[in-house]
């Protein structure tokens, strides 16, 4: 029988990935599943280190340079966190993935999709997750999480426009068009409770539940 | 006329790069030429974060994520230290570039030339040195000029064993010989004023000196 499964969420600020990846890894643990629960940028030690100098908003850190950290931070967590975990029979629930840097770093002129990928192929020795589920909600409910949120959250990326984010979204999309194997929409909105219902009916087959 | 050049200065640790990175950039002082004097990793202060992030043995990077973080550091300074420079007409006199990653990073079976210069490409639009002094000492001088250091030098690169960086000499020679156009060999023995006299020898054409 084969062991864990890695299971990304993604999407843009405020649509409740982190919120989805505990209730995900709580549901997973119930049905006696061992769970290595973790996120990036972060995700081990060294990740951590880079993840803070990224969300400094003391470093101005060009588009070049962002892509090369995240895929630095990735890295090590693949080395150190994910891979190990998987090989221990364990199922991964990472709150965002590579997809994020695709969405993120490369939605802008300065850097392509291939180039974020190579990286990933350097780094991480490309590997992908077996299901990426992509919240998707709307921009108002969108902007009233996020202002809900206290000031922490106002970090570097937090602070972007509006207009950014819409592209951030845009570009999740296209990216779930291009592999609509792995990717699963999933409908952001209403309560978590509604929102996990339609991420366990989703993984319901990879986990030889219903169907 | 043509503004500034472009010169880094390589070799293995203990072959004197630093001081003679001080002495060819008074020496282009003198000649009424500005200078930008730098190192890597570091030249900038996002690079220098990445930098102490390298350094710090707590974190024991893979060769991957350690390359990520070098091409990430060396975005950084070309972005906004040596491209600014060049433009502006300097002469940049840099301790250790793109080099150092081919033959630190890539010189293992983990990572290819390929690779690293493919991060280069991306990180730092693949901008590379009009002139590159290689400097050679052989083992046992150097071997010297390190135990003389202070123990603030036994970082984690400085800490690896002889055999390590005599594979790391052999891979800069297979550099130079690859690139014969750009790189210029550098006899190290002797005093530093002896050094700094080839170099300048060297580097006569380039100034409209001698030749």
């Amino acid at each position: 029988m084969r062991g864990g499964r890695f299971i990304s969420l993604e999407g843009g600020e405020g649509v409740g990935k982190s919120t989805q990846a505990q209730m995900l890894a709580d549901a997973l643990r119930g049905r006696g599943l061992a769970v290595l629960q973790t996120r990036e940028p972060g995700g081990t030690r060294g990740a951590e280190a880079i993840r803070a100098l990224l969300l400094d908003q003391q470093y101005d850190w060009d588009a070049s340079a962002e892509a090369l950290l995240f895929a630095a931070a990735r890295s090590d967590h693949v080395t150190r966190a994910i891979r190990p975990a998987l090989e221990r029979g364990e199922w991964v629930v990472c709150d965002r993935f590579v997809d994020s840097s695709r969405a993120y770093q490369a939605g802008g002129d300065d850097l392509s999709d291939n180039a974020v990928l190579s990286l990933h192929t350097i780094g991480s020795y490309a590997l992908m997750p077996d299901v990426t589920f992509l919240l998707q909600a709307d921009g108002a409910e969108v902007a009233q999480r996020l202002a809900e949120r206290d000031s922490d959250g106002a970090d570097r990326i937090g602070a972007k426009s509006a207009d950014y984010h819409l592209r951030v979204a845009r570009r999740f999309r296209d990216l779930a068009a291009m592999d609509a194997e792995r990717f699963v929409l999933i409908d952001a909105s209403g309560s978590p409770h509604d929102v996990h219902g339609r991420i366990l009916r989703a993984l319901a087959p990879l986990l030889g539940e219903g169907g």
